[in-house]
């Protein structure tokens, strides 16, 4: 949760003089995203948000995750459809940041998601990963493997002080991804960090994805891994085997894992568990005492790593060939 | 700025049950308010601003305030309507804290007002002056004269470091206010805190006054002195007598002063400024550094008491007879 940047009203009003969609009747911060600021905005012609993009997204991206939104959200993806300006941009300068707007979605983000949630995430990832394969713009996934290590370098050195014995599990699991990591699975549009906070529902049905800035190009399964620990886990840290097969059947009914696939996935799991954990340790270890943004627990990523290493086969997440 | 709860959207949809607005289709933790949680909430019945009461506000107090506001609002005056459980009663419990809904105001609070903003802030403070006379409940101001040393006590001892000297300073104006703090001045509902980003406008009409959590009975021109300082000030401190001419000529359309109201402005302009520079003193020596809140330099405040020590009568203000 966080808004970074206040905006002067007369600025704003001049910025949306730039769209096609009414003047401006209210904005609010809002307390969404972690990386960026962003804006609830009423104007003449609806509600939208605003986001503007703070030092964590370079710029230089922002044709990727916004032509990827608009390509998505015109095959049948529910999730924001960026607005363009009358000049076609899709996006302007405001407050001295890049930014831009897209169209708002009704629905609330689960707390506490049910099997039926975990299933209509799981059809919704499948169906972008389909939907996705013809978008032209490709960006590396600066958060695999390769970028692991880089980022490890910078918490190495207190990482103890957050789990005792962490340094020696980590290098031991980096030495063995850096050997084993797969590199023939399917590559695609993945959107690398679909939290439960990032889905949106009307009652059980689905509403919206949102949140496309860690999007990027890597292994399909990779980010359904992700999905498996951000939605499979409950909060004593157990995997709840019911939420996992839903997941897996969702995903299956759009799209049908190759046995290669199943058969990666206990070690895609663990990398993609490892990788949150490295973002969260090192934001736990350098995130000011006082601060108002919520520090994740490092912690509970290192569970779900340790969980992975027991699991033998893609059948314990509750799969099943299609 | 602040959203101290987060809320689970199966409690929510629980707690809207209570109220007869509808289902939930959205809600978004708001930048707005210090005090309390504040939530934009959609659902199918229209929009509007649930708030959940944090430890500052007393819960004894929640009539006085939500009382107020549906007075005020049945009055003429633009403020937000608590909207009534189906049972009648204001408040209910959500996420273990008192929690209000209030309807949704459009418009933009105005970073830069400028004169015509203060004549409409002026006529809406009167307004609000006039229609709260019926008001049958009262609060005393705990901010005022007898409450401020109190709030002094607790930051005095390291006040010297935020500027040199303004522990004499603030003594001698305690001391004189204690002695000259007139008590024969005409007496109502007050807002207390009418700073600008209380106040909505939509281009120059004023939409609407938020946040009357620091509403309480006391002197009127008193609450009018708040004003002087909070929207006729400039950035550089400069006091602009076309911003304070056109507030003071606003407020007398609806509501003439009398001569003694006049007259006692450069005191209450004074004791308003010290009252705001201590409870900003008391934030910044105790606001953890690195929160994102934003501290409000109370070095601002304190320039203000020193401008309005200056001013021999509210001539200087641009006050003109009525």
């Amino acid at each position: 949760m966080a808004v970074y940047t206040d905006i002067d009203e007369t600025d704003l009003s001049a910025f949306l003089a730039g769209y096609d969609i009414g003047t401006l009747t209210s904005y609010k911060g809002i307390a969404e995203g972690v990386e960026n600021s962003n804006f609830l905005l009423h104007t003449t012609g609806g509600q939208f948000i605003l986001t503007l993009y703070e030092k964590r997204v370079d710029p230089a991206d922002l044709p990727y995750f916004l032509g990827l939104m608009d390509h998505l959200s015109r095959r049948g993806v529910v999730c924001p459809l960026p607005v363009p300006r009358r000049d076609g941009a899709m996006t302007g300068t405001l407050a001295g940041r890049p930014a831009a707007i897209v169209t708002f979605l009704e629905g609330t983000w689960p707390r506490r998601p049910n099997a039926t949630q975990c299933r209509e995430v799981g059809k919704a990832l499948a169906t972008m990963h389909v939907a996705g394969s013809g978008f032209a713009r490709t960006r590396r996934n600066a958060l695999s493997v390769a970028g692991w290590r880089t980022l490890w370098e910078r918490s190495r050195d207190r990482a103890d002080e957050v789990a005792p014995g962490l340094v020696q599990e980590v290098e031991a699991d980096l030495a063995s991804f850096e050997h084993a990591w797969p590199d023939d699975l399917p590559v695609g549009i993945c959107h690398a960090d679909l939290f439960p906070d990032n889905v949106f529902f009307l009652g059980e049905r689905l509403s919206g994805l949102i949140d496309f800035y860690f999007a990027c190009n890597d292994i399909l399964a990779y980010d359904l891994s992700v999905c498996i620990n951000a939605w499979c886990f409950e909060k004593d840290h157990a995997f709840n085997l019911t939420k996992g097969a839903a997941l897996l059947a969702g995903y299956q009914s759009v799209r049908p894992l190759s046995g290669a696939e199943a058969a990666a996935l206990p070690l895609l799991a663990r990398g993609s568990a490892l990788r949150f954990m490295l973002t969260r340790l090192y934001d736990w270890l350098n995130t000011p005492a006082g601060a108002l943004v919520v520090k994740k627990d490092p912690v509970e990523y290192l569970r779900k790593m340790r969980h992975h290493r027991q699991v033998a086969s893609a059948f314990e997440y509750g799969y099943a060939a299609p």
